[in-house]
């Protein structure tokens, strides 16, 4: 029979993977460096190095396009005591200026296939591989995106954003 | 520690979620309905009104494609007593005849943001915003869905709703 | 007020929906089997017949891709003591070579409309429907996946199976 503690750790990763993606594409690179361990280390496509050098590079990277989406999806994940294995596929959205520009509007599928360790109490990510699996251009289809209803933002203006700070 | 109360909120608001798509999709308009709070209140691109005027802007507008998607997935939620706010990324194709027409044939990439409170024991969505990022035309990569295999529905012969009515 | 119990059955069966594709995805044949009914049937898109009838045909098909990711979603599950019925949204990626061929390339958007019951202890399928519901074309728009950075595979050497490994 599965445990309440098991139950708690898994939502608890959940969380800690949406919160990378929430901070990636919100450009909250604090909220990035948070989920990982203090010595964590990535494996991108393009970058491999610490945690810290990590969100140094997605500093100078993301601010080239107009926005990203990383959306999860299939989750996997066998926890052992203090340490856990999850492996969860996402695929993640570039956009950017102008839209007809391969290099800046594009898919890629992929796999997070992450080493956790509670850490002080919290899960965090102490060795992430993202595996890029397949990658699609986009520049030939995008449509624009209408000028009214909600609009997202990176920064504080973003309808989550404003929601969190009136709840 | 995460308790047992956490948990069942978390579960019940997904499922919340999950219910609003299984309505648009199965074209079940109660069951749109049933997701929001009375005075349950959403703003779309090219709606902006309440709950029951979005399902009257539905009933109108869904009919004029063959079919919907709304996939959900990474999602994020912070409950704080019987109010919470929820953002969960989202993906939508939306598929009509002929299959070459853009404005019937396109995916969109998309944030529900919402302010959910407890309403009458059960989590309801007082507000959304349907952040809307990123479009796509499928028009020109449609590919035909073979005839042979399990269909779906948007009525009572959908798989889905076979099953569950003999269970 | 949700219970434990009802937590704890929904995590078992999002976990067996993923080991579902993680047994698809790497080409685990076992894996895959061992998420069925000892009796299970399944009914797809070009196939209909029983679990090791499906598996059987798998070993035949997924060969002829270079590799195949699916994505799961929105998800939706009623248990009813030791049976259960789930509708779980997934987005379906295949690639091959050449990439330019449309029948080695390309993405289905689907729903597994799945019977599950309790046999052993143990959640598994007693009988799926695949529902197809929507596939486009990759062949014009596949990117090439760059060659440096971490790399799946469906054997041994893919980052996930060494990290379960050395867990």
């Amino acid at each position: 029979m599965t445990s309440l503690d098991h139950l708690a750790d898994r939502q608890e990763i959940l969380d800690l993977l949406a919160t990378y993606c929430r901070g990636v594409d919100r450009l909250d690179l604090d909220l990035v460096r948070s989920v990982y361990a203090d010595a964590g280390v990535d494996h991108h496509t393009g970058f491999d190095g610490t945690a810290d050098e990590y969100v140094a590079w997605l500093a100078r990277a993301l601010p080239l396009l107009d926005g990203t989406r990383h959306v999860l999806g299939t989750h996997w994940c066998e926890v052992r005591g203090d340490v856990a294995a999850a492996e969860t596929y996402g695929t993640a959205t570039h956009w950017g200026t102008p839209a007809s520009e391969p290099a800046l509007n594009f898919t890629t599928g992929f796999r997070y296939v992450d080493h956790l360790v509670r850490e002080r109490g919290r899960w965090r990510i102490a060795e992430r591989w993202a595996v890029r699996e397949w990658a699609r251009s986009d520049a030939e289809d995008r449509l624009p995106v209408p000028t009214s209803g909600p609009r997202g933002d990176r920064g504080p203006d973003d309808p989550m954003t404003q929601l969190l700070a009136r709840l």
